[in-house]
């Protein structure tokens, strides 16, 4: 596919309070030249919610245009800042793609599900991201709130967990990000 | 040491609402037999407390006069019954050991941080248990009400992950369960 | 499926030297009443060829006839035995159903890449098996050797990770074992 | 402390084959840029002997003389570069650290063990590195062959899980490598 998967969506970088917020921040040249020479480290998140007994009964899954102007599917994700943690890092993401109120709720334990290495060539994985060689943590994060997604996500899906677990998601998905959700699915169970 | 670790610390069986409530489930002299003859699958669980990003911050551990009268530190523990799901099992040991105010998040993975194999043998793994040999799916599970513990529990007693971790309480456990405590806090990163 | 689900295939109890062998195993009168009562432990285990820098190449799926003669797909599968740990078990289920040269390479990690719960009733989980309740314990285990298939399993297939994530696969596998394969490969980074 | 905790100990970056083998690596003036202002992505590993049941029976730490020039204990570390997958940069750090003849066994499984987050000020996390942002992906590697330490490490020693779980070989290490290397005695339940 021409167009791309990417672990986050930005065309411009990460939504920083500007750059003067913190100078220890890279400015939009410098993350295209890092872009360019280290990998990059990312978080993602599978946002779902759980019932009484903590199983998943709901996959969230954003809507989105990517940069070619097509709608594709896609899962909460966003790059790690010079200086955050990564707890604070999928927080931010997570307010930034689900909206202040959706009250996630962080796993207790910082080990991911999946790590998803994304290389601009097909091939070396499973994941592509043509700008960078991405490498992401991924997260699935109960959320116990109203979500309402923000800036480029259209709108965020709930579907069952079979109804996830679907080649028609599958297929819908950017970047490998199908493999991903897959795997997030089977991490807690409910992979159909 | 004479003073046995068992992973629950039933001298009566499962606190079961009578014997003719389900009769697929064990009376208390099959229990003693099928204990002679058969691995016994238990669950256990850490209950802890977390702040806004998912950390742990309280670890919550059990005080409790065990048969031989001695009063020693525990985690939440029981036996797996027939026709059971894990979940349910989880759930109704840490209510019968926090109370019904308790509200513990079990986690979305059935996967467990560790697996624990008592043998009534000291030697063949760091679990012991005189009683039987038992298998015990362990987990860390955040509660987010107020623990009340019932029956047998003399007192919940909350620490920091750094007192958790301590030798002295470490002495303190039974059954070997001082180092499922500290790899339960490893699991979530907090192992002083 | 009326027939089926069954995390080992045993119509006889486990493969044991003999009844005499240890007093302390289950006749099988004994077995049948305590399947009837006790959730039952197994350890299940997905034998995998790995290349030098540990990615899966190869996936190995057994072909069986089950009790009703149908042929149906399965993975390495049995109970764990009174006083057994889960390695010997493991290893001595791996031996019988690989044969004694294909040397496994069980995993320094005692904890499974997922929790397996058969019911004897459809409907509590992704896995059924009508003669009894089990909870397995499941591995992903790599094997250096020559696999030669042994007692009732009639050929050892060896699957590229792509063919073993197909819906094709999946629909002949019993009791929910296709949904078992997907989590095992999901672990290792190889779903497709 | 004065005596910093380093992800990886190399005054000199990463040792390459030389600058012009891949012009998309960076030189040592962009690295120290990058390094103030991107998390830096690393991976560990934890070197173990098992038996031939896949129990650890021993655990490889290195004695290295860190740039103050004081002796420390610390475990097999290094970047992730450019266009390098995590198991090619494990692999390649192991060969470095042991030596080419130690054929270790990466693991089948992409996920860490842990992920230690080092940051240049201490209290954000367990971890110091006072050089870098550093997120560290961990992992238990059993080797099987011959290890002869390369480069700038003095010493391999093996100890059993019981003198590593000890206080003292956790005081020796550096950067709160004593955490990480519980953790990772914890992962495969050999913690003392």
């Amino acid at each position: 596919m021409a167009s791309v998967g990417t672990p986050d969506p930005d065309p411009i970088p990460d939504p920083l309070p500007g750059p003067s917020a913190n100078p220890a921040w890279l400015s939009d040249a410098a993350l295209v030249e890092a872009r360019s020479r280290l990998p990059i480290l990312y978080v993602e998140a599978v946002p779902v919610r759980v019932d009484g007994m903590g199983v998943v009964t709901q996959v969230g899954i954003l809507l989105r245009a990517n940069p070619q102007g097509e709608i594709t599917r896609t899962i909460v994700s966003g790059r790690v800042m010079y200086g955050e943690t990564l707890r604070d890092a999928l927080f931010r993401h997570l307010e930034k793609d689900l909206g202040p109120l959706a009250f996630p709720q962080l796993p207790p334990s910082p080990v991911p599900f999946s790590v998803a290495e994304y290389f601009p060539i097909p091939g070396l994985s499973a994941f592509v991201d043509e700008r960078q060689h991405a490498v992401s943590l991924a997260y699935v994060v109960p959320v116990t709130g109203t979500c309402e997604p923000r800036q480029d996500a259209l709108e965020l899906t709930w579907m069952t967990p079979a109804e996830a677990s679907s080649p028609v998601v599958h297929a819908e998905m950017e970047g490998g990000r199908g493999t991903l959700l897959r795997a997030a699915l089977a991490s807690v169970g409910v992979l159909g």
